[in-house]
Parts: structure tokens; sequence; C-alpha cells
């Protein structure tokens, strides 16, 4: 149990349903005297919003964020901040048809399993609606960030198996503002056209489309990551890993590295730097100074309309089509959502670091 | 700071440096009246130890452990298990050469940066040594699993780019003590004897190899892992990543989702269990039942003797060839290490899920 | 930072101030399938609030609690559960006037001195009122005991210096519902009377009393603690030590067994059970199975009218009359504060105790 | 479980039983840079050996102190430090004779009641002999305290009813090294005549006695304590009732402000500081920059020649007269053990409060 907090010295603890009257985070070890405002929050939540893109889910989710504790005349006071976002226009009617059927893909029957009883309605706590709290306190972490020089930025790297080609380190000079201008948030303008028509025709079918994400962290200084268990990797790992969505993550080079020598994955360092990056600025758990590269591997969103064989409650088989607002791919919904996670793992080695050198 | 603890109630802390002298493992929260004798965990140590293979090293580890606490006539008390490995054979000399130089590719440059201060000795606390006190944590760990009928199996799934070819489920039916029999832990004889080959010469030019390892847990109840962050597949994402040599992880179809659709993904469910495995055993964070599956990308060795390009603490550039007894690759030795993290986080899960359901 | 949370398995995490918006707690790790709903918790909210008492505020406080999370249908459902209570009748108008004064005996100084910024508007973080949430949260914890057989009851045993005579176990038969039938919450009817002769005395003088509130746990199973930091009397000693206004924590004999003798404190045991329980129902950290006996002092409320010296932020002296709404003793508004702390521990070490021996 | 952990960057776990072959302490967290040797923690150890004094066990402990890791060229690395201390001069044979009699007073049924087995020599982890590794971290602890200008000073208070009386401040100009040269650690000679004559009276009835112990900090600066649970005192009160032996902790006046008001409990503020301490130099959770003072009630050694009435394993009515080396009084021998942990827990909220305003 205890699972829904994340961090040791900035701590995020996420609470809510899909359908139940709201969702939110508290934040614990918020340095004091940061600036924020609700503002500062929505700004980012609202990228998180389903847009008119086809990959994007019909339901008018407007989350409105609120500060109800922690912030005092528009700064942060090192006490907890507390967020909430009210759940609006929820109708919960078309759950009680499947309330009993567990969806392929999803987490009924695992939640089932084990804690013997589930909200059903949206998904309850396993909906992708959770990420919303997620993003919110990340918007609050990236605030510490800025006061650091540090910026994580994302993007749609594949989506339903065409890959985004960006010449020679093109992305290295993206800002999020930038990033934000292109169509299905991937700075390739020839392969988002191909993307929007592999989601069209998957809309079409009924059925859903998996990509990656890459994220980079710029700015990052060198020294951040507690070995060996708490390095910097490992702790990116897990908060990624724990996106509902993600089934794979890796760094800099990744699994590339598998085929490689160590002549050519070890970067060589001259008086200017480092000459190459394929440790995607972390070495033995630690930043090296260099950017972070991490790439995620999303599954399509289980909820299909195209029937499938599962079974109820009781066992019995039964066939589901997945009808309802739902988006045909979490791409690129799930681009805010990364760099919160990352932002807030940021955060909190950035705090513990202090510890260690303060 | 504080990074060297890993679990919530199967707790393990390691500590110790490669040229220190001694390094060990402090288990917190292992359950009572569990049989344990030095024995059991030797064994498993055993099996990390450099064999005959052309990858291994030529230091002659002898890891021999001892039990100091926690165990009373055979059988574990439930107070804190403290396993000590004495170092020995340890020849520091070589590295006082290189004590103000930064390996490329290893961790000499980080810890500099982040501690002000560093044991270059054989790469101090960084060093692969430490995975011996992971191991031998990861052995008790072991014990907890037999006990509720679970058993972790890794084996080399890939080396230098040649990649073992495995018939449909034929790993299923391998145990540990049959893959061990393989050359390279490599259940593809024909692969095994290509991944030699490829060691061989690596190992002729004075390079080093990367691989895959894939590791398979059975038995494994449904109902296992903690939403939302400390999910099954975010625990075992940070745990495994934060060996040294992992530069990705992946769960089931991992990074193979990305190109695929929500229809093929999805596993669909009949009344004798689910017909497929792409989740690869952990729906939303929790076990399904079904194997857990997942692979770790492995970096080539850092340690070659190719002449490389890096930079001294004053900064200045220098010219470095690592001699001395270093392994081609991390694989097939780091094939128990992987075992041994994956035991640590399902013990912790085992005894997690009591609280929630006992 | 991050010291909002307690708990290990069942954990609390409080926030909100004294004149923000709201405040309210975060339960993690509460077991699924617990019957609760808002009318449970709001009962135990209802022993705070301040009544017709001498001693107490004329604040109208209201506390309306609501469950925004973790509960489906009546039930736990093992997610985080959120409480919510809106701070109605905040009146922010007098603290304008002290913003720039430290009040003494108050933590308006060392707020300031550790985060460099504090919420002035009614002690902000630091005060009183934060209790709500811990009796909010310690009444979901009261849900777990009682399925396990415990109770958990408090009373006054001092107040003003006068000390209430109980006759030789006369408090083991009485109810929380009987003891809620007393004056001032203290079961001698005579000490009562006096006790509210001495508020009334203070109250005049514009001064406050200090008390001490003694905690019976019933029921309680023996084996629960872990040592050797987190025994039971050390977990108690915290989470009540926590609360702003005790300075002390005794357990069993307590300060007592200073000025005994191994004969004398020793309780002998026979076929029966225990003898005695100067222990208080706690050997070497762990639970006897005999009742548990904890006595805290309260100090007097800090909040005087009779005027007092101080300084100002610019380090200025200033002399304060703090005016307003307050009690002349926190007790007996602190007596279900105590209860809910400890609830909160004893519910946490159930949950503990079953992965021990689960 | 987990339970022998205790801190949060500063982070003690100790390991070990009274008559296994070793016990230790691992440390995370210690900054890196700090000066330390085996000798700065021996020194500090053999303050807790028995000496020639009537209250002391004549079991010849000669405690030796190991560093075996996180410690290179005499300074600190930031990596886990770990310290081992071998059990020498142990004879178990005498507890072969009741080993299925619970000894009362001690932790023999509870620890029985929860574990289900018990490793029954000497207490096992029961044992005063934990302490020894408690103290020896706690050495490390204050190498930090002593960078930030820090000393905490413990000082027998009372000893078997006997109170020492000190004029108005006059511990306050005591350091640690002329507290040293008072028999019993009582700096009132008068005191410790008859303090002696109670034990040698003690002694030869077969009986023990209880004392208490006032430990005082200086230096410490303002800010320190992390609300609302993790605040100062509370930790304080926590890891000092850890100590087996202590039955009850108090800050600054501690019970006495039941009987007062809050005019008189009040510390009025001066531009020259703080007129009183009733606060004991801690106010709503956070340090004040006054000396921080606490005291602890030790309960009588439960080891006590005279026969008691006990039960067996079986239940079975058991008389026992407990022989052996043991000591009159836990006090002076539990002084430096009271200094260890109030040393860990400053160290820790001095890293905490780092990451808070760093």
């Amino acid at each position: 149990m205890s699972g829904s907090s994340i961090g040791v010295l900035f701590k995020v603890t996420t609470w809510g349903e899909s359908h139940g009257p709201a969702l939110g985070a508290v934040i614990e070890g918020c340095p004091p005297g940061i600036d924020l405002v609700e503002r500062d929050i929505q700004e980012v939540l609202d990228r998180r919003r389903p847009g008119q893109l086809a990959s994007s889910s019909s339901r008018g989710e407007e989350d409105v964020v609120s500060i109800l504790s922690g912030v005092f005349q528009g700064k942060t006071t090192g006490t907890p901040i507390s967020l909430v976002i009210q759940n609006t226009n929820v109708d919960s009617s078309a759950y009680e048809d499947i309330k009993d059927v567990f969806r392929p893909g999803h987490g009924d029957f695992t939640y089932f399993r084990k804690y013997g009883i589930r909200d059903y309605r949206g998904g309850g706590r396993a909906s992708g609606r959770e990420t919303a709290a997620r993003v919110a306190a990340g918007a609050v972490a990236g605030r510490i960030l800025s006061r650091e020089g540090m910026e994580v930025v994302a993007y749609t790297k594949a989506l339903g198996g065409v890959v985004a080609r960006l010449e020679g380190g093109a992305i290295k000079k993206l800002t999020r503002d930038e990033i934000q201008q292109y169509r299905l948030l991937c700075p390739d303008p020839d392969a988002a056209e191909k993307m929007e028509a592999k989601l069209g025709d998957a809309k079409q079918r009924g059925d859903s489309l998996g990509g990656i994400v890459e994220i980079i962290v710029r700015g990052c200084p060198p020294g951040l990551g507690e070995p060996v268990f708490d390095k910097m990797d490992a702790d990116l790992a897990k908060v990624l890993m724990s996106i509902g969505t993600v089934k794979g993550v890796e760094i800099g080079t990744g699994f590339g590295v598998a085929e490689m020598t160590g002549s050519q994955t070890n970067d060589p360092m001259t008086p200017d730097g480092f000459v190459s990056n394929h440790a995607g600025g972390i070495l033995a758990g630690i930043t090296t100074g260099e950017e972070i590269i991490i790439r995620v591997a999303c599954k399509p969103i289980p909820s299909i309309a195209i029937p499938q064989q599962t079974v109820n409650v009781q066992g019995e088989p039964v066939e589901i089509s997945v009808r309802g607002r739902h988006d045909v791919s979490v791409i690129p919904r799930i681009v805010p959502v990364c760099e919160a996670m990352v932002n807030i793992i940021l955060a909190d080695h950035v705090l513990r670091q202090k510890a260690v050198r303060g």
C-alpha cells in the first residue's frame, strides 16, 4: 500500500478516481519563496486537454485547478501545497453495463484481484485522468527547475509506426513553446502528416495506436542522482514506467547499446566537454551536465470499439466493444505528462543534492 | 543522499567500495521463520563469479559471504540480516596512475562532481563489485519467493548483436539450473557459439560488447504492485535501471507496442486465462498472474584497452587505455544480478500485499 | 521538508493553513472493503468542536468533512482517501495588526526563521486548526481498529493543577461514549468542578491553563511494534509530541519509574497474564496485550490577553496582548486529537504486523 | 518490519544481536569531505564501556569499531558508512537454562509473540548491547554537528530517587569533558555520593534502580524541524523513546507545564533574545536558537537477582532469579546513548534544512 507518493524531499501524493467528485495532489517539500499562482499550473494543465485532433477524446474536459494551501500572497510558504481539480462533465451511466466485465488491456481485472473491490466507473483510479493530478504537481516542480535554469521538453518521436526524423540536433534548439506549435507535438511536419493519416485510419477501424515520446532535459547541472538505488536514471525509469501507458524506458542510446562496442558507446571527454552523449546525460546514475535524453514506449489505448474476447467477474466468456469518448492514441496528450514526471524527479534531486553539498 | 536502500517492507541497504575492506548488505523486514544458512546465499553468489569464459575477468574473486545477524539456529528471526563479503585479492596500485583521470563511460567524473571527492580505487562505490552485495541480498529474497511458489529466471537474450532464437515458449520450460548449463547462459547453442566468437574478437581488439538480458517470473500471483507510483513495472524498472550497466528496460512486448494497434496488444481473456501476454504479466501496474517478462539493455563494459580521449581533474586532455582484469561483457555475469534485483522487488510486494489483503 | 506525513503502510498526509480556503488529509494504504461514509468521520470531528464550556473558543467552527476519493458505494477501495474540510467563518483582519509581531509561545518566530516567509493569518500551518485534519484521518484509522476489536479512549487527567482521582481501574470500565458525558471529559466530577472554576478564573485574568490527557488502548493484541526504532512506544511518542501543545509523553508508570526499583517496576507474569502493568502495555517496543497507557502534558494556550513582552520582525521590542476567540485550555478539545494520533499509529502497526506474520 | 532505520537524509540502520557474531550500523547520507577515522568513533564508544562503578556490569566489553566503507584517506566520501563491532567475550551458556522462560520486564515475551521465534541469548536484538551500534553511528553524526558549531551534552539528573541540584544555569557552562570527570556523570557531587550509596544498597539486595538523564543541545540554530509530524521535538521523542530503558520524554519545562499558566510558560522575547526557555528551545516543532533541553525517564534494569514470578513458553508458572553480569542501573552508561540519539536527529535535520533554504 501507500504507493501513491513519489519523491523523498519534493514529495508528491496523488489521489482521486476518474468519476469521483475530484482528484488532486499534495506536494510536500516545495521550498518557500517561489512565485506560484493558479494560472502557472493551469497553463500547463491546459496542454493536457483534448484538442480537436483526430487522436483526441471528445469528452469536454475542462480541468480547473485550485490551490488550497501552501501558497500565501503569490509565494510558496514551504508548507504542503494542496491542488484540487473537480471532476465535471462526468457521466458514469455507460459503465453500469460493463461493471462486471474486465476490459482487455485495462486494470479492471488486476484491481479486482488486488483489492477484491473496484470503482468501475471510467477506470477509477487506473484511469488516464489521474495524470491530470500528476501534471498539476509537475507544474509546481517546473517552477523549481526554472529557478535552477533547467528545462524539460518532450515531443512525439513516433506514432503508429511513423518515426519523426530530426536532422542532427535539430530538436536541441526547439523550445517547448515552439514544439507546441507542431501538429501532434511532432517537429517533423512530414511525419506528423503521416501520423495523422494513421490516426484517422485507426479511428475508422475502431482501433488505437501506440508510439514513442522523447524527453530532453536541458540545463541540468552535473552531480544529481543518488547511487546506488536512487540513481537519476533509476528514478526516471520508475516514474515514467508508472504512467499507465508506458511499457519501456530507455536512456541515451538505450537499447541501441546492446549492439555496440565500448569504443562506440563510451563518450570521450575533452576540455570542452563530452564529444558525444550515448550516456544520455547520466553516468553511474549521476548527471553529467549534458542533456538528459529519455524515450518511452506508449502502448495503444486499450479502449477500442473492435469487439474483443474477455470474461466477466463470474469468469464467464463475454464479448466486449468499448464505446465512448476515447482517444485513438495517448499521444500527444501524454507528452506533458512525461514532462511532469521528469520535472518531479529532477526537483527532488535538486533538493537532495543541496543536502549533499549545501 | 540516502540512496542506497530499496524496498518498503523488505528493505535492502547495500554498502561498500570495490577496494575497501569489505562490502555488504543489511536486509530489514525479512519475515521470521524462514530457513536460511550461509550456503543458500553462497550458491547464488557463486553464479556471479567469473568463469573461464572469454567474457570474464581474470580477477580471482572468491566472494565468501557471512551472515552476522538476524538468523538463529538456521532460521530468520525477523530482525535485520547483515551480510558481509570481505574484499580479498585487491590490488589498488594500478589505480594510482589514473587517480586524477576520468575514465570515459565510468562514474569517475560524475562522482567527483557530485561529492567533490572520490575513492578512485577500482571504481569505488560505482564498481560492478557492488552488485555482489545485491546478489547476496537477492538470494535471501529468493527464499521468500520460493515459499510463495515463485521463481525468477534470467538468461542471455542477445550479446554483441547476436540474438538468441527460442522457439515459441521454449524458454518457459527451462529451469534456472538448466539455463546454468548453457554456455553464456544462452539457451540457443548456435547463438551462444556466435556470441563467443564475437567476444573473442572484441577481446583481441581491446574492446567490449553490450547485450540484452531477459528475465522471467513464474508463479507470480495476481494482485502484486501498488498503484499509482509503486506499480510493479515501475518498481522493476527502477531497480533494474539502478544496475550500472543498464540503459533500457521494457516489459512484455515493450518498445514493440509503439508500432502496434490496440487490437493487437490487448491480451484477450477467456475462462482459461489470458490468450496472449503482450502486457508481460502486468496491467495497470498490478500483476495479472501470467508470467512477468522483462528485458534490459546492457551497455558494453567501459573499461577498454583501446586508447580513448578524456580529461583529468585539472581539465587537461589525456589519452587513456584502461588495462587490467576486465570482462569483455557484463553478460553473462550480470544475469544473476538481474534476478537478484527482481527477487527483491517481488519479495517486497509480496509483503506489501499481505498488508492489503491480510 | 516533507514532514507532513506519518505512517509507513497506513500513511496520513495533512495539509492546510488556519485561514486558507480549506484543510485536509490524504490517507494512503487504508485496506479495501471497510465500511466508511462521511458521517462516520463527521461524528468524530464533532467531538473536537468548541462547546459551551468555559474553556472553549467562541469561533463558531462548523467543520464539515467531504470524502473526495477512495470510497465507492460506502466502502473503501484501497486507493487514497482524500478528506477536505472547508475553512468557513474565517476573519483574518485581526491578524493584519500583528503580522509583523512574533507572539510569545507561538510558532511565529520559528516559522519565520525556518522559511523566511510565513502565513501570519491565524497561525497558518502552526494553528491548532490543523488538528481537524488529524482527527478526520484518525477517524478512518479508528474503523480499522474497530475491525480488529481495538478501542482508544482518552480523558482529562489534569487541568490547571487539579488532578482527577479515579478509583483503582475505574477508568478501565468507561467507554468513550460514557466519558463523553462527563464535564471537561473528566470522569471525576469533583475534580471537573474544580477545573471549571480554575478555567473561569483564568479566563477572567486573560490567562490560560495547561493539563494532562491520559490515553488508554484496549483490546490491543500482543506483537505490535517494530524494533528497534519504530517501536510502538517510540512511534506513539513521536506522533503525540507532534501535537503543538504537547511537551511531554510518558508510557505506563512513565517518569515514576525513575524513583522505583526493578523489583517494583517489573510486571510479574502468571498463567493468567500480567499481574501489574507498569510497562503500560509495551515491552521492548512491542505490545504485550495489556492495556496501553499513555499520558501527555499539554502546555497552556499561548494566546493570552495579559500583555506580554516580545519583538517584531525588525527586532524591535513590542508589547502584545493577544485578543480574539481563543480557548482557555486545549483541554478538553485536544482529547479527540490525542485519540486520533494513537489510532493512526496503531492502524499502521496492525498493517505492518500482517506483513510480519501474514 | 523495516523498523531498524532512523532519519530521512542522515539515515542510520542498526543490526545485530547481543550474542551474535557482531553488531553494527550503516549510515547513509553522511555528507562528503568530513574528517573521520576509527579513533573518532572509538573514543565515544569507550564512554559507553562499563567502568569500575558500583552500577556497572562486570562483563568485560571491549567494543572495537571498524569502518568498512564510506571513508577514504581519512575523509567521508558521501557513500554509505558501514561500522562493525565484533561481539567478543560472549558466553551464551547461561541463557540455555532460561531459553523457554520469559524474564519479567524484558522483551522475551513480546518478541516471541511478535515473531514466533526468538534469539534468547542475552536478550538478542532487545539487548542493551544494540545501543553500541547507536553510539557508533551517533559519533559520526556528532562530526557533522561539530562542523555546524553544535554540541550535545547529557548528564545524570536523577538516580534512585536522588535528584541532582544544579545552581541556576550551572549546567550550561559544563562541557562534555568536564561532565565526564564527575562520578556517575552527575555534576552535583553530593547527589552523586548519595546515588552511589543507593546503588550499593540495591546491588546488595539484588535489585536495580531507575533515574533521569537530561540532555542539552548548545549552538543549535533556529529553523530546524519539519512540521507537522517531523517536528524537532517529535523526532527527538521518538528516537529517545526508542531506547529500551526510556519510559518518558519531556521537552523544556515538560510535565511541569500542566500546572502552569500561559503567562508563566510563554517565553517573552526581547531584542536580546528569549527571556526564559520553558519551551526548551523548540516552538511549534522548530528550534528557536535557544538551548534544547530534554529529559528522559529510565526504568530500573529488569535483570534482577530477586526471585520473580513469571511463566515459560508453555504458559506454566516459573520463578526466576536473573543472575549474571548485569548493571544495577542503566545510568550512567545510557548517557552517551542519549547523546548519540540526539546527535542523529539533529544531523538529519541540519541536512533537511539545507534542502529548505539551501
